[in-house]
C-alpha cells in the first residue's frame, strides 16, 4: 500500500470542528482559534515497548497515545481542537491499521479533537508521535508555578492504578494471588485507558495552579513546588485510591512506594487558592497542603516525616518501571 | 544522563518570539498569534538510513528536520511562530547531543522559529518528530487546490539537485566519474540543508495557488492538478538547473528523469495568475502553464509529448529512493 493510500483508508476524517479550517490534503493544516483564546500545544512520543507493552490492543494504543497528550492540555485547563500524528509502522499490518484508526477515532470524537494532519513512515520499531492543539481564553492557563503558600493540594480520581497495572501487564508474578481478576483487568485498564481531566481543567481556568501526574504523585507533587518555590505537607491516608488498589495493598503493603512514584495515572494535581469552593462535578480529593515551611521541593507527611520522592518513569536514567 | 538534565543541558533556550507566551518547563507551551491570523500546523517524521543516510552529520539532520517542516509552512506562505521535537535516541550521545542541538538552534534562530516543547525517549533508531507551526493572515494561505486554468506554473531555486545528492550519498559509483568535487560537494550540501523558501510564500499570500516539492516535481504538480482539477504543459528547457546539475546532465542525459521524478527538493511549486507581476526577489522561474486541454492530473511536455509522473519517494511502496 503506499503511503496516499494508507492515510486515504485509515485517516481521512472531515474535521467536525468550527475552528479546523482545513485538515489533511495541502503542506499543512490551519486552524482558526476564536478572539481572546490563546494556542496550547501539548507533544508525547511513544515507543512500543517502552510506553506500552507490546501486547497492546491497537486500540488501547490509539487511545493512550491520545489521551497522554490531552491530559497535557486538561493540565493548562485548555479545550481540545486538534492533533497531528506521526506513525512510524515496522509493517503494514491491515488488520492492526483498522484497530488502531477506529480507536483513535473514538477517542478524538469522545474528546471533541479533530485528527489535522500527520506523517506515517516506516521505523523498526512501532512509534507514534502526537502533538495536540487546544485553546485557553487568553492569560488563564493553569500553570505548575502559580502555586501558593495556603493552597490546598487536591487530586482528581485515584492514584497509582496504572503502576499497579502495570505489574499486572509486564511481572504477573508479583501480583498478590489473592486479587480478583475483576481487580486485575481494572487496573490494566486503567493503565491503557486513562480518561484526560478535560472538564476539571477547563472549570479551573484561571482559578488553579497544576500539572497531570505523568511521573509519579511525588515526583510531579516536586515539580510543582520547585516551579513555585514551595514545600508541601501531604496525608497519606487521604490520598484516594480504588478499590482494586486497596485491595492489592491490603495484601502487599509496601506496594504504596510503586504507587506514588510510579508513572501514568494521567490524573490532575492542583493547588487551590483557600477561598475556592469545590464543586463536587471537579471530582477532587484534598490531600495536603502547600507551605513554605520546608526547604523548596520538600514533601512532608502529616506527621512531619520527610517523603522522599520515588524516582518515577524516567526513559534515560538507569532504571526505567 | 535523566531525561530532565539532558532537555535542560541541549533544549532549554529561552523563547525570542514574542508571540510565544510560554516555552517548555509545563505540561504544554503556549502560543498567542495576532488578532486576524490563522494558525498553521506542519509534521514530519524523519528516521535515520530512511529519510537521510545514517552517515549524516548531527548539525545537518537537525538543519533538514526543521527545514521540511518549514518548507511546509513556506508552501501555506505562513510566517513560523514555533515548533515542538521529540526525539527517540538510540544512545545518550553528547558528542552528537551538543552537534546536533547547535545545529537545531542556528537553523531555529535564522528563521525565527523557537523551539517550544518537546520529549526526548529510547528509541532503537533515531527518530525525530517536529511539529512546526505558523501564522497566517486569515483566508490568505497558498493552498494546493486554488490553481486555476491560465496561471503561470513557477518554481523557486533549482530542480533535481537533491535526488542527485542522493546518489552522490549512497550510490557514488553511480556519479559521473568526470564530475567535480565541487560538485559533489554542492548536491550533497543540497541534500542535507534545503533552504525553506519563506520569503517567498509570505510574498505571495493571497494571490497564488501551490505546495512545495517533496515528492518530486512531477509527482507534486500531479497533486496540484488533482486538487485544483486541471492539467498542465511544461517546458523541459525552461526548468531552472544548478550548474551542478547541468554538468552532471553532460554527462548522463538519462539522469533528468532522476531529477524530476526525486523527492527532497523543498522548493515551491506555485501557480500564479496571469495579471501577477513578478518580483526579481521572489527568485521564480516560469516553466509551464495550466490549463484543462487534457484529463485532470494530466502532464505534457510543449511537444504535447505525455509526461509520466517519475513516482517520487513513497515510504510505503516497494521501491524507495
Amino acid at each position: 500500500m503506499q503511503e496516499f493510500d494508507l492515510i486515504h483508508r485509515y485517516f481521512d476524517w472531515a474535521p467536525t470542528n468550527p475552528e479546523v479550517v482545513l485538515a489533511g490534503g495541502d503542506d499543512a493544516a490551519i486552524l482558526a482559534p476564536p478572539p481572546g483564546r490563546q494556542v496550547v500545544i501539548a507533544t508525547d512520543m511513544l515507543i512500543a515497548g517502552r510506553h506500552f507493552p507490546e501486547s497492546t490492543a491497537p486500540d488501547a494504543i490509539a487511545h493512550k497515545a491520545l489521551a497522554v497528550n490531552l491530559s497535557d492540555l486538561a493540565a493548562m485547563g485548555a479545550t481540545p481542537l486538534g492533533f497531528t500524528l506521526s506513525l512510524g509502522l515496522p509493517e503494514t499490518d491491515e488488520a492492526w491499521l483498522e484497530r488502531f484508526s477506529g480507536g483513535l477515532r473514538a477517542a478524538a470524537d469522545r474528546w471533541g479533537c479533530n485528527l489535522v494532519g500527520g506523517d506515517t513512515v516506516r521505523s523498526p520499531q512501532l512509534t507514534l508521535s502526537i502533538t495536540a492543539f487546544g485553546s485557553v481564553a487568553s492569560g488563564t492557563a493553569i500553570r505548575r508555578d502559580g502555586a501558593r503558600a495556603g493552597d490546598r493540594l487536591a487530586v482528581t480520581g485515584t492514584v497509582g492504578d496504572a503502576a499497579l497495572g502495570l505489574i499486572v501487564a509486564l511481572q504477573p508474578d508479583q501480583v498478590p494471588a489473592e486479587l480478583p481478576e475483576a481487580d486485575r483487568a481494572y487496573l490494566l485498564d486503567r493503565l491503557d485507558r486513562p480518561e484526560p481531566r478535560l472538564a476539571t481543567g477547563q472549570a479551573l481556568c484561571g482559578q488553579a495552579a497544576g500539572l497531570d501526574i505523568s511521573d509519579g504523585l511525588l515526583q510531579d507533587l516536586g515539580h510543582m513546588l520547585d516551579a513555585s518555590g514551595l514545600s508541601a505537607e501531604i496525608d497519606l491516608d487521604a490520598i484516594p485510591l480504588s478499590s482494586a488498589a486497596r485491595h492489592w495493598l491490603d495484601a502487599q503493603p509496601a506496594a504504596i512506594d510503586q504507587m506514588l512514584g510510579g508513572g501514568d495515572d494521567y490524573e490532575l494535581l492542583l493547588a487551590l487558592p483557600p477561598g475556592l469552593a469545590l464543586d463536587p462535578a471537579w471530582g477532587l480529593t484534598v490531600i495536603g497542603r502547600l507551605d513554605d515551611a520546608g526547604p523548596v521541593g520538600a514533601i512532608r507527611e502529616r506527621s512531619g516525616r520527610p517523603l522522599t520522592a520515588q524516582r518515577g518513569y524516567d526513559h534515560f536514567g538507569e532504571e526505567g518501571a
